[in-house]
């Protein structure tokens, strides 16, 4: 595995990927160039020609990109060619939430279980699945070897939860609490923070 | 205002930002180094320096950034002075998670308003808003010159949604729902989306 490619630029590979689906979703062509991706996504076509080069070779001068292909390069990179199975913990509003999220359809992801320790939510059913005690958590991220996980549990709670994610095996958390979670070396942890894309936007308003 | 710069370099920002005051919080020292804050984040020291320097001189050689001091000047340059209101659409269990959502406390945002259409949540409360009919939506920001919107409602529901903000004003646009929303230029559409997050760490694992 080419682990000398920087994150960053690995951080860019599904951005690439979502606009490459949506542009195969509308049907209207077949090929694409990196000045038509860097122009929907706000990215330099330098910058898109750089980060794939790091892959190989996925277009020709003159032609371009071929959708399709390139798709599947990308997923077969980024290891979606399976779904990976996901363990959620927190059965609130944000878990029901994340239980029912559309997007996730064949995008490589698949929330298999979800953990509470709320004896009233333990034992409800969340789009077809029974909410589990969290107390159940070790055993079954062990015997499903589960690598992923999201943390969808108030800030107070969260370093626990991930305390017992890591101890359990998981190595890629996705936490949607506010806080900064120690996490040991080999452990990935990953934020979903609506600050950073709303500062992101005031930049350009005025006060 | 210096719109040349790019904006992957004011999408990187915010998570500076966030980084600094969380080194901040920790409270054992007042200045950091771009080697600190880049092994911190996986970014190398010469980007964040790179980055930096198209806003000014913030550090020394030697004795690298007073971290209260680049906090107070990123959220001058990012605008958050002051905190920005936010229109909500959506009261489902998404929405509800944001209203209650203890993030934005601090960090320039601020939920005042959350709209639906569904009669059975028009007039409940979350955390201490009313949710209102989205009828009225249009006379609100036009009249509160609300610039900035949370959409959190289906997919099929939402560029409908979308349409109402830009028309009533909106400017810039956070999207929880997993599709590609068409917006004028001139509006800003960010998106929330966990599949990008997930999809970035399966790169390191072995399936």
């Amino acid at each position: 595995m080419a682990n000398d490619i920087p994150d960053i630029v690995i951080g860019r590979l599904p951005i690439y990927l979502r606009a490459l689906v949506y542009m195969d979703e509308e049907g209207d062509k077949v090929t694409t160039s990196s000045q038509e991706l860097g122009s929907r996504l706000g990215i330099s076509s330098a910058q898109i020609r750089k980060d794939l080069s790091h892959f190989g070779e996925f277009g020709k001068q003159g032609t371009g990109y071929h959708i399709k292909y390139l798709i599947e390069q990308l997923r077969q990179i980024l290891h979606l060619e399976h779904d990976w199975p996901v363990v959620l913990v927190g059965a609130g509003y944000l878990g029901h939430a994340l239980a029912h999220y559309q997007g996730f359809k064949h995008r490589g992801f698949h929330i298999n279980w979800i953990f509470d320790n709320n004896p009233d939510k333990i034992g409800i059913q969340m789009n077809n699945m029974e909410v589990r005690d969290i107390r159940e958590l070790d055993d079954l991220v062990r015997r499903e070897e589960v690598q992923m996980a999201i943390i969808a549990v108030p800030a107070s709670a969260a370093q626990n939860i991930a305390d017992m994610l890591v101890e359990a095996g998981i190595k890629s958390i996705l936490s949607y609490a506010p806080i900064n979670l120690k996490a040991p070396a080999g452990v990935q942890v990953r934020y979903s923070d609506p600050v950073i894309l709303l500062q992101r936007m005031t930049y350009y308003l005025e006060p």
